[in-house]
């Protein structure tokens, strides 16, 4: 067992759920669970107690929701809309797997979504908005009590079409979650430390850069982390990577109740084993079975691979 | 002032020698001094005392050749040829920087370029074979004695055009460099793990795998080390970074006299260095100024960006 600080925190996160048909090199799936904000929640909650808030069209299968309540998701958030239709995405990767090609994007009853915090949920040590819009993002803000860490993810959409209500977003988050194409489109810079730093005087605390294969990127006043991320020999799909790296990162943060720089690294190092176990296989198949024990081999593993002595 | 543990070593280096017109968003030169060999040469003569192997037109400034002598570095294998021509590039980075657009390439007497070792480099410690055709790197494997290292380069033109000649290459040298692009072709596998291990499998006791702004990864027998990339705000010209890198890389091995695995991830964490400071000016502006201080500083640094705690 990891050894926890403060017991086990509480998660809130707010996003997609989702029937996801995808294929690459290695296979397919149909109608498979996904959605960010269940990928996070199937993370996260191997640390945390989560409360999640999405929702779903009455064709949702019941066996996917039995799923998370098994793992101690709170699912009192999830609202179940009679007659409509679960959000659904169709994406295919290519060779070099490093971006998914969408085929069809279905937002079905996700398109009339306004995510209702239950009062139960509101005192939540972490927040985690995953990539929704920017707009939804700030309504949850004002409903949530004062977290330990808000933490937001967005997209080149919400970058290109509501960058006013994102930047209000960013002004009100602790913890600006992005990948390496979307900051330098948010901020005009091609140095991803030049990005880096200009997306944190846009008000949050701490930037964090997704790089996919290449790791991520922790900026904050005066400290720049590099994460790595875990060398894997097949990498089957990497459908929901981005989220299971946020809701690794969100629950280690509830879990021991530190937020604080040097520990932020330590989340960010869980966040990308959590990416990695969830590339290793389609949909959530080995994410779920992921162990405290796996997480800590992997951790040793990777403080083995960045490791390099002083000179002389 | 760095440690050495067995005092100046000397490494031997072969490539080109050129005259490079560059261009990228933040200006450019034009015939300024460059090529593989005089970027690794001059990284590598702040560690040892370099051999350099090459050939240059009648029109090469003896001011560039000054330079070099002035560092220390024996020019006694650089071939002049009467009413030759020097090898010209002439190349654009557009904004991303990631990838030179070749706009011309006159290699002059470089098409020519048959190495003679002189008989007084043979006992170098390190041999640095830059990328040229692997028939030429098999003739100095074979004029050179016992060294303590190998290292080749290549590129995709060798690969695509004289596999054969670059398998016999691999399954000589000690350590074999290649970018990402290179090593995924060259093997058929698109994750870089299962690619450098079957780069292994080729002969190489090492495998170096550069990733740009990414880093590098170093392979070998049961091991795995990903090094960081310095992170620069302003990069204003990337050619010659990578032959930076294998300079750097191959003075630390021949100032420390060491070549076991642990030391080989320090060399990387150099070679990186000094690719760093090789793109903060065009040409060799600002590579030529660095101490060993400021190898000594970022590597601090470097290790303050990549270190995270123990978990618990």
């Amino acid at each position: 067992m990891l050894h926890s600080i403060n017991g086990m925190g509480k998660v809130l996160i707010v996003g997609s759920i989702a029937l996801d048909s995808v294929s690459t090199p290695f296979g397919q799936v149909e109608e498979a669970l996904g959605g960010a904000a269940v990928y996070a929640a199937c993370a996260a909650s191997l640390l945390a107690e989560v409360r999640l808030v999405g929702v779903v069209g009455d064709d949702f299968p019941q066996g996917h929701l039995d799923f998370l309540a098994q793992r101690g998701v709170d699912l009192r958030g999830v609202q179940r809309i009679e007659g409509g239709k679960t959000f659904r995405w169709r994406g295919r990767y290519e060779y070099d797997m490093a971006q998914a090609k969408t085929l069809a994007t279905d937002l079905n009853v996700f398109a009339d979504f306004r995510p209702e915090i239950p009062p139960e949920y509101r005192d939540s040590e972490i927040v985690f908005l995953a990539n929704i819009d920017p707009e939804l993002q700030l309504s949850v803000l004002k409903q949530v009590e004062k977290p330990l860490l808000s933490i937001c993810d967005t997209m080149n959409f919400w970058i290109e079409g509501k960058r006013d209500e994102l930047l209000k977003v960013l002004s009100r988050v602790d913890l600006a979650l992005m990948n390496d194409a979307e900051v330098r489109e948010l901020t005009g810079h091609a140095s991803l430390l030049k990005a880096g730093r200009a997306a944190l005087e846009l008000g949050p605390r701490y930037v964090v850069i997704k790089k996919g294969e290449h790791g991520a990127v922790l900026l904050s006043e005066g400290h720049y982390f590099a994460a790595p991320s875990y060398p894997l020999p097949t990498l089957r799909d990497p459908t929901g990577a981005g989220d299971s790296f946020a809701g690794g990162l969100a629950g280690f943060l509830a879990y021991t109740g530190d937020v604080q720089e040097a520990n932020l690294r330590r989340a960010l190092v869980i966040g990308a084993i959590m990416a990695s176990y969830c590339c290793e296989q389609f949909s959530l198949d080995r994410l779920r079975d992921v162990t405290h024990e796996d997480l800590l081999r992997r951790y040793g593993e990777l403080r083995d691979i960045t490791a390099f002595g002083e000179l002389g």
